[in-house]
């Protein structure tokens, strides 16, 4: 039997990833309730806005005003938003009584995707990211954090070798050493969904046996249905971060999926979490009344995800309190 | 890195798990098309009807006629049927020219889902199981397998605990024994997906150190879409025998289910599979193409899976390769 971590972190991503597809725009007081009822869910990191070029991505063109509305976050939860570039930063950083913050280096590893995500070579995103830690630093942020997007596979390059996320990161790192930033964790991010179980396992063991003493964390998307099944490898190797979404909403918008591109479903992973006996101290009834909230905001959109419908077991808190005992 | 088996067999149960719970019934010629698509992918075992009780389950009111009209399987496929009584057995085995026999032994976990199921308890099933033994040594059929309904919980029952499992096999492999049985292969079935990845381990854990000999197959449903962690944490484990169905059609109609029921997608488990370098001798092509007949015969019924939609990664067979090297 693995070493499962007794606490696993969830990063409420469905506000930020799903309203970025959403065509038309989801309105900005749905956006506001929507924060609302996550932020009663136990759910203590919401990502609730991106600030990104409105003319790319229409779903966020108010960002600003999301932010401006929004009340503080309750105790227990943080509010953080999503940037790509500098101004992003700047437009993010007026709102930052609402908002927590942390300094990250972006290291792709497509360079065809960073060319369709962010219109930027692999050098050119190396010169941003030297002027965004100069920007961090200046606010008296911290980077801690290394993102690697499409870090299992592109839907433009292919597969993505181990070696080249490790170089890549390996990038990232020196470029933190540089400019004395101390990274303690390592985000894998597959975006177009090509990881599956052992790749996500053989990638971890990868990163972890180069950098053993850095927090790892992942962010999967469940567009061929692995999504669950990789969170379980992951876990299986210690790994104790992820990113979900409400409804499994989601999806980049320059990823170039035929069909849903869904991030892993927050409700799924929770019950897959509990049912094993660890720890989210989220309330799966205040979810799925969430996502109740959110399917009745969206009449006709798919929303993912099945163990809102099939409902829970009959003794799932029970079955949880066993496994912990 | 775990051990993972080289070769995966897989029974594909879509026909017969998804027509007992289709109404109005699907008709008996596109029953056969079905069929004829599913023997052209390389599925080498399918389930081709139910030999039930027709009031009960009016879906399967055809099954003598399907099999009357079923060609001979072609080469390199086998066609099964199932039954829950002898006077099915006694049916089915009028069309023995077309059908692959086995002979099971019934162990259900629950008696509370045996009830509802078959109408009988575990001590009546114990007494029909010897009487069913009887008339399949009377034809010649080696008893080798130990089926288990409900081994991981049951929606009025609960959870079942593993004792409780290894109690009911023991009582399975007892009337074996006494009957001058040799049991290869024990059949846990989730037939109301409590499983979760860590709970298949455990059980599996529990049946393999009490029965090391003997080899373990899964029949899961993905109703709380756990089916693909369960099926690979299962595969960690050794198993390398698994049920599946197309679309992910299927459910027992007594289960008790709110929502979809349907097993573990036979397309998802295929692409898992494949994509970790493991064989199932499916041709993924021909499989999607089974699956547009199934969905184009079945207007508005709701299909399950993701890889169909999304399609296979554009490297799909070369990362296989790549990993097998």
């Amino acid at each position: 039997m693995p070493d499962l971590p007794k606490k696993i972190s969830i990063v409420e991503e469905g506000v930020r990833e799903g309203c970025q597809i959403q065509d038309p725009p989801i309105p900005t007081a749905q956006k506001l309730e929507l924060i609302a009822a996550l932020s009663e869910t136990g759910i203590s990191k919401i990502q609730v806005a991106s600030m990104v070029n409105a003319q790319r991505v229409p779903g966020w063109a108010d960002a600003d005003e999301v932010l401006e509305r929004l009340p503080a976050a309750p105790p227990g939860v943080s509010y953080s938003a999503v940037w790509l570039n500098d101004k992003g930063f700047d437009r993010a950083w007026r709102h930052r009584d609402k908002l927590a913050f942390d300094g990250a280096i972006s290291a792709p590893a497509s360079e065809a995707f960073l060319l369709r995500n962010q219109n930027r070579t692999l050098a050119q995103n190396f010169a941003e990211q030297r002027e965004r830690i100069a920007a961090y630093k200046a606010r008296g942020l911290a980077v801690d954090r290394v993102g690697v997007m499409a870090a299992f596979g592109c839907n433009f390059e292919g597969e993505i070798p181990v070696p080249r996320v490790i170089e890549i990161i390996a990038q990232g790192m020196d470029l933190a050493a540089e400019t004395d930033c101390d990274i303690s964790s390592i985000v894998l991010a597959d975006t177009m969904a090509w990881a599956t179980p052992f790749s996500a396992k053989r990638m971890i063991d990868a990163v972890r046996s180069r950098w053993p003493e850095v927090e790892i964390s992942l962010h999967l998307h469940d567009t061929r249905g692995m999504g669950i099944a990789n969170a379980f490898a992951a876990m299986e190797m210690g790994v104790s971060r992820f990113d979900a979404s409400l409804a499994g909403l989601g999806g980049c918008p320059f990823a170039g999926h035929k069909g849903a591109a869904g991030n892993v479903c927050t409700e799924d992973l929770v019950f897959l979490l509990e049912s094993m006996g660890l720890d989210t101290g989220i309330d799966m009834p205040k979810l799925l009344d969430a996502r109740r909230f959110l399917a009745e905001g969206l009449p006709g959109e798919p929303v993912y995800g099945y163990v809102p419908d099939a409902g829970v077991p009959k003794n799932y808190r029970r079955a949880v309190e066993q496994v912990r005992a």
